[in-house]
């Protein structure tokens, strides 16, 4: 182990969690404790600002309200959805990224985000390589897709999925009140990953949820669809729908795409509106009465509902990464490998490296769906549940959540 | 006081919320603990079970599950939209209502629900009255819109107020991550009252939440809101709305009604859809990133967010009905009678005549209304606080809720 004393940087990259503020305090808060790290910034909106120099000082904090970043949902020093270019094309980011590092010192850098993140952090790693200059570079997890590849799961996945399959039990119970039946479309996050369509049938398996689940790792088929909702509303009077909001017919267009056509910051299309989409279908088709419900970034911020599981898993990694740079190690992303052994669950961090992450998307497995493609398998649900275990002891104030509060003090 | 034995019955109408239950059971365990309540049945689909001889029998119950009602949202015994006729006009329903009532021995009757519910429930009560058959009939008032008359607020009310809120709070802190900006639309429930969508500037008191609230006291003017909205965008790069789904036009008109014309089965036009076209018609003036988000039946039935305080006087509410009507009161509904003199909130249980509350809606006071029409004043914060206070403790199981299993056994 080489001792490196320096500064430390963290950036929040891609579309926020509920828990993604946990980790960064877990590296927060780590860095503050650590001697050989001399300052701790947070970077306003992840990358930009480094490139910016928009740095927090995170030791101006009150550390009461550093604290609350646990139970504060989204990305509290801001985050981004910026595309690194090939260094070998256009280095000029690089640059002055480095530019900044040496400015204030930084060895220790660290982002926190999902796929699209730790190509980032894997090309900024093996740029400082390259030129010699000496940081550690270290990702850590987050995204509710839960689509990285190598760990058992992502951080933010488990408070999303607690979230859906609550509000699913709720409104199962809301949507089948009238004796006039209804069908109800629900139309959950997961561009290319079903996981969190999925924690739906956590509902049903709890007793009131979705009687059909249609993931995007199963080509969607309009017609068969339309007979299994008919079916069911025939046999039950009612009938609810979880739908991923990446569903796609067989050569790969989104059935939802005939309604937007925008794309975010890295090229994908920004979906929406499939909900609503489905039960106009629907209603023309069975004549029932629909609803079509979004559960839109409600299921990403949902911090009132996060699981003090992710929580805690969420802050270990922040501080996993701070004390395994500090250790010695960098150019990796701290995952999380977990043991259902026995029907026991443990979860203990362990290290990727970052190439091996980078830009790969984790889909569930074919096995976790049933043959009709419309629902998921038991095993989908045991490796689900325990993820989305304990209460955590929400700060209110007035019984309205307590958010923490930072000064954001810039660095000169 | 005269003394009258029989059969009990209670019913659950319209759309339901997340503490309709809990006055469910205070209605269901007063009567099975008064002696002079031979049985307690609870009306399938509300007076449609009535009018079907559908009735489950309450004393068959488990004790512990009866409880869980407290917690559990929606209308556990179903509920209806059902429009009783004139019965001067035709008596048909009446006279099966009598009759059902005769079979039974039914004597006490309780309908939970809101202004169109008191309607139905004055009905039955004068028809009895006129033929002389010996029944006491009580109101028990229920609607997360607030718009009944006479009380200070409604049970339900306050729990949507607070998940509106919350969720508010969680949504505004998310649609700001990014330095691109974004303007973000909330559609809430409130056809005619805008107290639900004045909720949610409970959330902007609190330190995160919407910028602009448009309640159905106020005509809308597109031209005027475009301005806002671009102004606060302009200002602060980014833009939180809240809009009541009732917002109209000065001629009365909804705004939403170009989007959709189907009515329920009160004659009421359906509204939604609204956020997304209104987010639409602001991303054309403005170029902005926009989201619309309608909070659709999450609101109603988000008990995982329930007030306490709601819960409780949900549950009083109902109990006071059945004591009332055991000693002797008859054609009433229970309504709320509250102080929040010196900052300390009271609450006690009034009576109103029932004629009095039917079919009338209380609205949001011009007066706590801001003078542009575009938000809510102190006066109305400090009305709505205190309603949301109190973390209920919810069973779950699994981390999920553990809502009420009823084994709904039918009367012969």
């Amino acid at each position: 182990m080489s001792e490196l004393k320096g500064a430390l940087i963290i950036g929040q990259s891609g579309g926020p969690s509920s828990v993604i503020n946990s980790s960064a305090y877990g590296v927060i808060r780590a860095g503050l404790d650590n001697p050989n790290i001399t300052k701790v910034y947070g970077a306003e909106y992840g990358i930009k600002g480094v490139l910016a120099d928009r740095l927090f000082v995170m030791d101006e904090e009150d550390p009461k309200e550093l604290a609350l970043l646990q139970y504060t949902p989204s990305s509290a020093l801001g985050s981004c959805r910026y595309k690194m270019k090939d260094p070998d094309v256009d280095d000029t980011d690089y640059k002055r990224i480095l530019e900044v590092f040496k400015k204030h010192d930084v060895r220790y850098f660290f982002y926190n985000g999902g796929n699209d993140s730790m190509d980032t952090c894997n090309k900024i790693s093996k740029y400082m390589q390259k030129v010699g200059y000496e940081c550690r570079v270290m990702g850590v997890p987050k995204t509710i897709d839960n689509d990285l590849f190598g760990t058992d799961h992502c951080p933010g996945f488990a408070s999303a999925a607690k979230y859906i399959a609550t509000s699913c039990m709720e409104v199962s119970l809301d949507a089948s009140v009238y004796d006039t039946g209804m069908v109800c479309v629900i139309e959950i996050m997961g561009r290319h990953a079903g996981w969190l369509a999925g924690a739906a049938a956590l509902a049903t398996a709890h007793g009131a949820g979705p009687d059909l689940v249609y993931l995007p790792e199963v080509d969607f088929d309009m017609d068969k669809f339309l007979a299994d909702v008919e079916r069911i509303y025939k046999e039950k009077g009612s009938c609810m729908v979880a739908v991923s909001e990446g569903i796609h017919y067989a050569d790969g267009s989104f059935v939802s795409e005939a309604k937007t056509s925008a794309t975010d910051g890295f090229g994908h299309a920004q979906l929406g509106g499939l909900a609503a989409m489905l039960a106009d279908v629907i209603k023309q088709r069975t004549g029932a009465k629909v609803r079509g419900i979004e559960l839109s970034l409600l299921q990403r911020c949902g911090a009132h509902l996060a699981s003090k599981t992710d929580i805690d898993e969420a802050y270990m990694s922040g501080r996993e990464a701070v004390e395994q740079a500090v250790a010695g190690v960098t150019d990796k992303m701290v995952a999380l490998d977990c043991s259902r052994e026995g029907g026991r669950y443990t979860c203990k961090p362990m290290l990727l490296d970052l190439t091996a992450v980078a830009n790969y998307e984790k889909k569930v497995p074919v096995e976790w769906i049933n043959a009709e493609g419309n629902g998921v398998t038991q095993a989908f649900i045991d490796y689900c549940l325990p993820l989305i275990q304990g209460e955590p002891d929400l700060p209110k104030e007035d019984s309205l959540p307590r958010f923490a509060r930072l000064k954001k003090v810039l660095a000169d």
